[in-house]
């Protein structure tokens, strides 16, 4: 039992977990060995306090040589939901549960408008965590529209069980799939069908398939986590970063605008700093 | 008559300068040369996410190198007073009258009176965050001067870590304190040591210590600006950082706890950032 679960390893979480740190609570943060896809993107940063005219690859080494420092490792294993047990939480990864006094949401939020079709079809054959539902494939045809390259290893989890598997990816890389995977090179448009998923229609072609999974940096934080109050598309949360869960804090792009590095960074603070709080409370 | 007037530069007003002047509105920054006297004396930043380990004085010259870099001037003045005149905002200095569309407060808190030796050991064995600096005084002895009962907590959390730690209430409770933490009901009259402290001196007795943290209650920022919404000793904010003032907005440590650096700097972005939303919608 952890006392803080952090999910999420771009500027918020990482700033929560060296607070974590420092003042003395067990904890884990999960997110990804690049810390996060929008800090590779920025060209130049300026705004944030301390570091002029550099790139989001330097800061995000900035980062990196920060928790390096502190020692803080994180876990590189995908969260897909969390649940609320009362005076604990149950923190879901695949097969495996994490359990903590306290949970930090920290996972961004996704850019990206969803697709024709998407929240009709959403568990009538639409999915986001393809790894959890792959039972229900099996023997079926599945395809997996994939926004990093952390989609790989489901696809090839998936298709151990499915008898066909596509994979429509929406990065650039070597994709390191097992051989039976198809690997379509074209742009999804809209996903069709009747009572369920029956179609994946994309610019030059069409894919029949049973079930779509669509793995994006970050869950909508409803799918994640049931019973969390959203205010437009982001958590609800009051300036102590508490959201209406007790012990469940948030902090960084998923809680609103503007989507800034360094209000992540400073909100991540807080929340760290309000869940000690809670953690000295309730021990 | 400038878009944005800033009023304080610490970090949040800082952080609120490189905004207004990467979205082009023409603004001004009162403070001080050494930008923030509580940049001056932090013996260790460990939480200010980017930099491990550096000191108040070693990021202060961080912050001055990103000012420098945008050509961002400080105006060594003191506000007096801040008055709403409705459409703009009166900015006073003594006996002159600066006017803006916008005011950004950023003025930190005040710690109240001074004792004999605080000035001059601050950072040198004299502090005002225990949690912060707890682990400069592993293994040795504390005092804590509270002035409030949020002391305790600091207090409990010190003597986690020091070999001995003293308590000097300077309110009436029952205190709710680890059974080690010795309780002193004297008046401290004077910090005194040679390089470093050595000693607190009361009426009544005398403490050998390393370490002295005053917890004082903040002043309130009412006086600098009548019609202020004040909770606490806080301006009130909601979480875009405007007060009840329209058009007046706030960020830092004169906002509420936590008072972090990352917090504050976090805080002088939105801000910005919403002055500059409000200035685009009035013209
Ligand atoms: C091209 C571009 C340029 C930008 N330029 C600037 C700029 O100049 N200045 C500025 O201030 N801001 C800029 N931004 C915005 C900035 O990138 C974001 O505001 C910031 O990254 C938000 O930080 P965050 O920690 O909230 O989320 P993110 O940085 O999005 O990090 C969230 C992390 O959590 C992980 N995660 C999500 N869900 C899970 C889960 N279920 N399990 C495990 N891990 C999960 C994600 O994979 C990701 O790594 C830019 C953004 C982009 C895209
Ligand atoms: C010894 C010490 C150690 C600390 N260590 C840490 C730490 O390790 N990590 C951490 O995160 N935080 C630490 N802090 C807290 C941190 O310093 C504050 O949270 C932070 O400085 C707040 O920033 P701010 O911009 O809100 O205000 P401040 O830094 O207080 O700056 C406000 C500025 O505004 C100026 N000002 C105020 N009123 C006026 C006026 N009327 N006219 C003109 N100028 C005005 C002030 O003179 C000052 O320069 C420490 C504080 C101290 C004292």
């Amino acid at each position: 039992m952890y006392d803080i679960i952090i999910i999420g390893s771009g500027p918020a979480g990482l700033s929560a977990a060296i607070n974590a740190k420092i003042r003395n609570k067990s904890f884990k943060i999960f997110g990804n060995k690049n810390l996060s896809n929008k800090l590779d993107k920025a060209p130049k940063v300026n705004n944030y306090l301390g570091f002029y005219g550099i790139s989001g690859k330097e800061i995000r080494s900035k980062f990196e040589e920060h928790i390096n420092e502190m020692e803080i490792q994180i876990t590189e294993e995908r969260v897909n939901n969390v649940y609320a047990m009362g005076n604990y939480f149950a923190v879901m990864v695949n097969e495996k549960v994490y359990e903590a006094k306290t949970v930090i949401l920290a996972t961004g939020v996704e850019y990206g408008k969803y697709l024709e079709g998407e929240k009709e079809y959403l568990g009538k054959g639409v999915g986001y965590c393809a790894t959890c539902d792959a039972p229900l494939y099996k023997g079926k045809t599945v395809t997996i529209i994939a926004y990093n390259e952390e989609a790989e290893e489901e696809a090839n989890f998936v298709c151990e069980l499915a008898k066909k598997v596509y994979y429509v990816p929406m990065y650039k890389g070597n994709f390191d799939l097992n051989s039976s995977i198809d690997i379509i090179k074209d742009e999804p448009i809209k996903i069709s069908g009747e009572l369920k998923v029956k179609k994946l229609i994309l610019k030059a072609s069409e894919i029949e398939t049973d079930g779509i999974f669509i793995i994006r940096d970050s869950l909508s934080p409803s799918e994640l986590m049931p019973g969390l109050k959203i205010e437009g598309n982001h958590i609800a949360v009051n300036r102590q970063m508490e959201t209406n869960i007790s012990g469940c804090f948030a902090a960084g792009d998923c809680i609103g605008k503007p989507y800034q590095y360094i209000k992540a960074a400073g909100e991540g603070n807080i929340a760290a700093l309000s869940a000690v709080k809670y953690l000295n409370l309730i021990e």
